[in-house]
């Protein structure tokens, strides 16, 4: 597969265009309506050398925050659709950029992950960030399918 | 029994004892030092006139919701000594005093509690607000030995 068709793939793979969609929804003003989805995407996208550029002091802010809520979201949009269940996400960030992100079917925590400086949350490249989603995906749905009861209550 | 017994008994149980110790870690200046029990819970008693006169506009301020986590704190603290198993509480408020409090146990949900009008969070009395817990420890305990897999994970 080349490049191209890969990269395809990607901006049409079923997670990519949910985070679109996340992403455009938090833009109450329109500003991102003439705007193609990579640059929609783009803030998620923090280099290695950019990362070591972004200071952790103090308390990340709400357009951060809301990038994160939104990559969360997205995946409990994905947990939803593959398991026909319910599933909301809970950000939880205390001081300085620390906190949990937690999804939840019924009574079952399906994703429980410790963030920490969320100041610095992104990827490589989009690419990285759905080998992630897909990584997570999978562990939410296979503890799903290990206690069904617990996630349908 | 008597009120007076009935009362001994309320703050020497395990519970009030539990909420006393949470509200005194919260008094970072010591300010508490030199009170009573009673005077320290005291802000949890909100009776039905004071609730009344409470207006639920904007975002509850730190004070309340340092409170509401501290109840659920609190709870989390006496499933953990029922259970044995490690509890964690979790808080999240939106806006306008609406959110989300739940504690869980590994990968169990044991308490999901909506949350709404923060700014007006107390109880009648500390009877009051004892009987409240003690239902949601029941609650809670009874879904861990329901569950004790998953609350284990």
């Amino acid at each position: 597969m080349t490049t191209a068709t890969a990269d395809e793939g990607l901006w049409s793979s079923e997670y990519v265009k949910e985070m679109v969609k996340q992403m455009r929804a938090l833009d109450s003003y329109g500003t991102y309506d003439g705007w193609p989805n990579e640059r929609v995407l783009a803030p998620y996208i923090v280099t290695k050398e950019q990362r070591r550029e972004i200071p952790v002091i103090g308390d990340p802010d709400e357009v951060i925050l809301s990038r994160v809520k939104a990559f969360y979201n997205g995946l409990a949009v994905l947990i939803e659709k593959e398991s026909g269940l319910m599933a909301s996400s809970v950000i939880n960030i205390t001081h300085e950029g620390f906190g949990r992100a937690l999804i939840t079917c019924g009574k079952l925590i399906v994703l429980d992950r410790t963030l920490r400086d969320v100041h610095r949350f992104g990827f490589e490249s989009i690419g990285k960030m759905k080998d992630e989603a897909d990584k997570l995906l999978s562990v939410a749905l296979a503890i799903i399918g290990k206690y069904p009861e617990v996630a349908g209550l």
